[in-house]
């Protein structure tokens, strides 16, 4: 069964993993016929955000444990994945992605990449395996491969696209409902939130993606 | 637009409100072209459970904050929900139904049931207004309504059934793509993650459980 590895960044849309887009990114993978490998940073989360109030909260939480709870417990801690075990990489949104794999949502696209994170996807990269790249993931994938002149969405965000664009990236305007696919280095990217108004709109956009990266997985 | 409550315990299966099966509620009922209207009770869980250690944890959360990661932030209390704004109400399962929802997980079906989900639950059913419940949740519906003698799923544990069965509710065994409907009282459940083993197998039982609540009504 093909492997697709779905890289966590916590739970919840303000300090974590995007967790509509996480269960999407699950669900799809099972329908096309693969089995998901659910990992995250084993680390401190960058802050822990009130998902009510949207203040930040004197809480301190672990970026693999929280993400556990998208996983039912069933994650491993991406200093423990090689690429070899794994035939595609999908990495949900959710501003912990912009937050925990790198600072780019707080210091920018010149910001540190996790070391864990930039392992990987360069390892995946390298090995020609398939990235899907979803809602704000795109900008952390940029900052890693961006000196490949890497194409990929993040919705109509000028700001965004600019500081996508400033790493090396190409940024390609795309609906939340549809996908765009760099064949060359097969890197398919969607922007879920960052446009999208409900979760049936988004789901679209994500099935298309975990699709593309089934199929090119050799 | 039809109007579905959506009434969550928390965010975290072993804690809280099972992810997969309230992000796939919420899928469910946009596709039916209903509206969601996320709530759950403001007050601190029942305990914080580690999901990566399945470990109790030296922490307090709050059910409706922690909510409010699955729901976006698009969460009320509660306590200001009135049945009349309400055409149905689904309750996805987790053990967070049967810890902060009542003591069932506990304390078994003696135990209290917050009289909040009770006064919501049972002013629904008097509205003759669709319930779906997903997973364990029938449990805590089967504290409030047994005495109705209502039907509901709990997959095929024995021990779960017949304490169903206590509160007088009459236990139907069922599969986890498949749904059972009380027609006269207007109550579907679906066993979900009490049988399934993935997250597709899952979608089904909880799809079939939103269209038939869409459908009934009026």
């Amino acid at each position: 069964m093909k492997r697709v590895g779905v890289l966590l960044a916590g739970c919840g849309v303000f300090d974590g993993a995007e967790i509509h887009e996480a269960v999407l990114t699950l669900l799809a993978i099972e329908k096309n016929g693969a089995e998901a490998v659910c990992m995250a940073p084993n680390k401190p989360q960058f802050h822990v955000i009130n998902h009510l109030t949207m203040e930040v909260a004197d809480e301190e939480r672990n970026v693999l444990v929280e993400s556990a709870r998208i996983a039912r417990g069933n994650v491993r801690d991406l200093a423990t994945i090689e690429a070899q075990e794994l035939d595609a990489l999908v990495v949900p949104g959710g501003f912990g992605a912009a937050k925990n794999f790198s600072g780019f949502a707080v210091e920018g696209p010149e910001s540190e990449v996790d070391p864990e994170v930039r392992r990987l996807v360069e390892a995946m990269y390298e090995a020609d395996k398939p990235i899907g790249l979803i809602c704000i993931s795109p900008a952390v994938g940029a900052q890693i491969l961006g000196k490949t002149g890497v194409e990929v969405t993040i919705g109509t965000d000028a700001d965004t696209a600019a500081a996508i664009e400033s790493c090396g990236a190409v940024h390609i305007n795309c609906g939340v409902t549809e996908i765009h696919t760099d064949t060359d280095r097969k890197v398919v990217s969607t922007p879920a939130y960052m446009l999208g108004q409900n979760v049936l709109e988004v789901s679209k956009g994500i099935e298309k993606l975990v699709q593309t990266v089934v199929e090119w997985i050799s």
